[in-house]
């Protein structure tokens, strides 16, 4: 079973972007950061610059933050590169003449929504800018 | 990606097990109902009974609840057979010498694990017998 870490590296890419002091920042030099291929980190960035999450200029390697960190939530970011992909899967290849089967997993459907709504407003309460202040900090206590 | 609907399998068996009105269940019986393979159910079966949610006798095919469905929570049924495993995921194959890298998943895993925290604190609000009324609900309007 392959897990998305999907959420994770959107905020490494943000994270990235957000601390670099270089003036340009190219997809290959995340890539090397977070291990995977540029063509992945691509298409993160292009899905959180349609949320709006980050800005460039085509063929400028220029990203750059649209918001400031503590505006852009945990939420905002899972939206983003997850839609509306739940955390909790119902197995919707059950038998269609089994009556357990069908009837089952729609009645799971009404409470795996209510626990996603309730992991939404937990991610609703968590922005960037936590995160980074706990990365700064981390950072912090390994230099001295 | 493939997702894991093990927490809505387990969900399916543990109310075809209680609402099955034969003598025997066997692990056949309920693999043609969720659309799957006997070994699959019957891995499951083993950890739902490894944690004390299931009870059967060897070699006899008459599986049984241990408790009350009102008294077994959906948490206790992901615990069984989800184990540890938290429904978010980090990316731990970053670049380890890269200072981003770590300590951003570093950061990263102190927020999730207050999220799994409210997952968990969700799913223990609902009860197996609260998806059984529910299925059961869906049932009687289809009678109709």
């Amino acid at each position: 079973m392959k897990y998305s870490t999907r959420l994770s590296d959107s905020i490494h890419i943000l994270v990235f972007i957000q601390q670099s002091e270089r003036p340009t920042v190219t997809s290959a030099d995340i890539a090397v950061s977070i291990q995977t291929n540029p063509s992945y980190v691509r298409q993160i960035m292009a899905q959180l610059k349609a949320a709006g999450l980050i800005s460039s200029s085509q063929g400028q390697a220029t990203p750059k933050l649209t918001k400031l960190p503590q505006e852009t939530t945990l939420l905002e970011i899972y939206k983003a590169v997850e839609k509306d992909k739940p955390l909790l899967h119902l197995d919707t290849h059950t038998n269609p003449r089994c009556g357990i089967g069908v009837n089952i997993q729609l009645a799971l459907a009404d409470y795996y929504r209510q626990i996603q709504k309730d992991i939404e407003h937990s991610m609703q309460k968590i922005t960037l800018q936590d995160i980074i202040t706990s990365y700064l900090e981390r950072i912090s206590r390994m230099d001295r």
